[in-house]
C-alpha cells in the first residue's frame, strides 16, 4: 500500500505542474500576465458541464472529461501552434499510460477511461467537453484583447471554426457580442441584480 | 433564448475571475508568485476523484463538487484567516443562488445542487471534495516550502488537522514524507520511468 | 517596554501586508500587472497633500489621514464593488480598534484619531483626503486605460462623480484632458525643462 | 489657473512612477518580486510617525517628511550601491526644485520644506524619518529572508548600523528577534485576539 | 590561477544582474511586464549580425560589440531618458576597466577593446552595432503597442532618427510596415511555410 | 529586396519570441521568477568568449556559437527533460534551415555556419560554446539557490558533470565555492574596490 500511496502522491504533485506551466499560445501573442494550463483547464471542465447541459449530455462526464483533457502536458507541456512540425508528440493516452502505471488499479482505469473517451472526439460527452475546450480559449481570447492584447484574432477565428455542438456556436456568438463583465458595469449604473 | 445565452455567457466569464484572484493565504505567507484559486480549484477536483476512488466513492460526483466549491468567490474573493473575524459572509449556497439566476432551470439545478451538495458536509463525495480542499492546500504549502517560504506550517498543520476520510490521511502523510516531484530527480541519475 | 515593542513591530510587519494585497478593482477590469494597497495609499497621501493646500486647508493632516485610510486592509483586504453585496465588514475604526490595542497609548491615539477624522467625513482634511482617493484611483484608471485596459470607464465616472471639492473637480478634469507624463514626452522633442 | 492645473496634474502623474519603479537593492540581492518605491515610502511614513511618538516628536510631521523622502528617484530611479561610484546625482533638493517649479506657491513651498528638512537631517523629526527609512528596509530584509532569500544579512547590518534614536534601535532588535507575523500564526493555534 | 577564477566567476555572476534589471524606458512607458537588459542585448547582438552582413560588414564582430554594449548598466542600471539631467555617469569604458581589473590579461584586452571600438562610434561595426541597438528598440516598441501600451510612439521616433546605415534604416521601415509575427498569422489560415 | 527585407524583419521579430519564453527546467523545480531563453542566452554568449580566451580558442567565434544556440526554440520552445521521452523533436539545424529560408544568401550562410558548427560538437571554439550553456545553467542554479529554491541541486550535478574543458571545469568548482556577488557583499563591509 505504502508504494501505491507514493505513486498516488507523485501523480497528485505531477499534476501542480499544469499550475506554473503558462498556456504558449498566448505567450506568442504577447500577453503579458498568461493563464496557467489548470487556469484554462478549470473553466474548461465548468464550460464543458454548461455546454452538455444544454446538448442534453451529462454535465458531470463531460466536465471529468475536460478535467483531464491537458493533464498530459505536465510531460509535453504546451506545444505552440508553430512547433507542431517540428516536434512529434506520442498520442496523449500513451502519456497517460505512464502517468497512472503504478496507481491503484480502479484510480487508474478511471483516468484512462477518460483520457480515451476524450481523445475518441465520439460520445457526446467528450465533443462537449472538445467544444468547451475551444469556447474557453475563444472567450479568453476576447478579454484579453480587451486588455489591450491585439493579436488574438488568430485564436478567436481557429476556435470559431472547430465548433461542434450547437449551443457551443450559440454561446460563442454572444461571447463575442456581449464582451466580458458587461453586466458588472451596468450594476454599477443601476440597482445591484438582487 | 438570446436571454439565456446572455446569462450563460456572463457566468462562463464571470467563473474566469477565478483565474485573476489570488489565494490569499499564500499572499498572507509572503509566497512570491501565488496560484490563482482556478489552479487550487482544478488540482482539487482532480485529488477529490483520486480520494473518492480510494475511499470507494464516486471519483466523479467528487470531482464535479469539488469544481464549484469556490466558484463564489468570485463575488467574495479568498478571505484571509484573519479577516473572517471582520467579515460576515453570506452563506455560499446563497451566492450561488444569485450566480444561477437566469441560467436555463436544468443547468441551474446542477450547479445548484453540486455546491448544496458540497456545503452539506453529509454525502461521502461532499467529505472526499472537502479533504480534497485541504489535501491540495497541504501540497501546494509542502511546494513552496521546497521554493523557499518559510512560513508555510501553519497551513501544514490547519490542512492535516481538518482531514477526515483515511486515504486523504495516509496520503497527507506521504506528501509529507516524499516532497514534490521526487521522482523526477530520481529519473535524472537513473533509467526512465519506461 | 518588551510587550510594547512586541506589539508595536507586530503592527508595523502587518502594515507590510499592504504592499502584497492588489487593488482588486483593477484585477477585476483585468488589468495585468495590478498595484498594491500601499502603491495606492502613498499616492493618495501626497494627493491629499496637493488637494488640501489647494483647498487652504492642512496639507499635512490631510497627508496623515490618507496614510491610514487603507490600513484596515490587512484584515480585510480590498473588498470589490461586486462584493459589497455579500459581505457584512465592520466599521473601519473597529478595525483599527482592534490593530492598535497594546500599543503604546499616545501612539495608538494617533492611529485612532486620524483613522476617525477620516471616516467622520467632517473636517475638510478628511473630504481633502476622501477626494485624493477618488481622484488617485481615476489617475491610475487613466493610466491603465493608455496601457491597453479597455475596462476602466467606470472606474473613471465612478471617481469622477464622488468628488467633493472645487480643486479635485478641477485635477479630475485636467487629468483626464492632459493623459500620463505627456511632458515627458514633449521634453522628447524639446529643450529639457531646465 | 489652468496652467497651474496642468503642472499639478503631471507631478501627480510623475510621482505615479513610484508604484512601478523597483527597489534595486533586492533585485541585486536576488528577490523574485520586489517592493515598488511606492511600497516602501508608505510603510516608512507610517513608521516614522511611529518612531516619532516614541521619541516624543511629531508624529504628523515624521510622517510627512518620510512621504517625500525618496520622490526625487521619479526621476534618478534608485541607484545600487555599486553604482554610486560610478553616477554623481545632484542633490534631492535640486530634484525637487525641479519637480516643484510651476506648481502653486503654497504647495511648492510645502513639498520644497519638506525635503529640505528631510535632507538637513537635523530636526527630531527628520531624524525620525531617516530612521524609518533603515528600520523599514531592516524588516523587509527580514521579510524576504523568510521567503528564501538568504542574501538579505548585508542590508539588515547596514540598516541596523545607520539608526540614530534608541526607539528605532529598539524596535529593530525586535523586529530582529520576532520575525515577521508571527501573531498570526499564534492566533491559528489559540483563540482569536477578541 | 585561484585568484584569477575568482575574478572571472565574479565577473560572470555580474554579468547574470542583467537578467534582473529591467529595461526603464519600458517602466516608464507603462508597460507591463518588461524585458531584461539581457533580453533587449541578445536580440541586439542578433540584429547587430543581421545589419552588419547586408552592410558588407563583419557579422561577428559587430555581434561580439552588441554583446557587451549595456554590460556596464550591471554597476549603473539603465538610466530613464529624464535622469540624465540629474545623474552624470563616468564614460561606459571606465566601468569596463573595473569590471575587468583581475581578469587573465588576454580575457580582459578582449572586453576592453570591444567596450572601446563600441564606445569609439567609428569601426563600421561599431556603427551597425549602434544602429542595431535602435533597431532592436524601435522594434520592441511596436510589439509592445501591439499589445495595448499607447505611450511607445516617442521610442519609435528616437529610434528612428538616430540610425545610421542604409540597412538599418530600411528594415526599420519594413519592422514599422509589417508589424510582429504576422507571417505566423499567415501561417494559421494557409499552408504551413515548408 | 523588399522581400528581403521582410523576411529579415520576421526573423528579428520571431528571435524576439525568446524574450518571452521561460527556461523550462527552472519552472518544473518550482522556481517563482524565471529567466527566458534569451536571458540564459546572453550570458551563456559571454561565457563561452570567456571559456574560450582561457582555452586559447577564440572568443568572438565562440560567443557567436552560443548566441544562436537556442534560436530554434522559438518554433520548438524548451522541452523539459521529462518530455524528451515524449516529444521527438527535427534537428536544429533543420529548423534553423526553415528560420532563414528567405533570408539574403550571406546571411542565411552565416546563421547556417554557426548552428552547424555548434550542433557538429568538434571545433574547439563549439566545445567551448556547449560548456558555457551547461556552465551558464549551473551558475543560475546556484544563484537561484540562494534564493530559497531547494530544487536546484540535479541541474548542479548534470550541468557538472557534462562540462569538457579544464577552464570550465575550473570555474564550475569555483563558481560553487564562491556562490554569486560576494564580492558585493564584502564591499559594504569594506573599501570599495577602487
Amino acid at each position: 500500500m505504502a508504494a501505491d500511496d507514493t505513486e498516488v502522491v507523485d501523480f497528485l504533485y505531477e499534476v501542480g505542474l499544469l499550475k506554473r506551466y503558462k498556456r504558449i499560445g498566448w505567450v506568442v501573442a504577447g500577453v503579458p500576465d498568461v493563464e496557467s494550463i489548470a487556469d484554462h483547464s478549470h473553466r474548461t471542465a465548468i464550460t464543458a458541464a454548461v455546454i452538455a447541459s444544454l446538448e442534453g449530455a451529462d454535465p458531470q462526464r463531460a466536465a471529468f472529461l475536460a478535467l483531464f483533457h491537458d493533464t498530459q502536458e505536465t510531460r509535453t507541456t504546451d506545444i505552440p501552434y508553430l512547433g507542431k512540425r517540428y516536434l512529434k508528440a506520442v498520442a496523449p493516452a500513451e502519456v497517460t499510460e505512464d502517468q497512472v502505471r503504478g496507481l491503484p488499479a480502479v484510480l487508474a482505469d478511471t483516468i484512462r477511461g477518460a483520457v480515451r473517451e476524450y481523445e475518441g472526439h465520439e460520445s457526446t460527452e467528450a465533443v462537449c467537453a472538445r467544444d468547451a475546450d475551444k469556447l474557453e480559449c475563444l472567450m479568453q481570447a476576447v478579454e484579453y484583447r480587451s486588455q489591450g492584447s491585439s493579436h488574438t484574432q488568430a485564436w478567436i477565428d481557429t476556435s470559431l471554426a472547430a465548433l461542434k455542438t450547437a449551443a457551443a456556436k450559440r454561446l460563442a456568438e454572444e461571447a463575442l457580442r456581449r464582451g466580458p463583465l458587461e453586466w458588472m458595469h451596468e450594476t454599477r449604473d443601476e440597482k445591484p441584480p438582487l
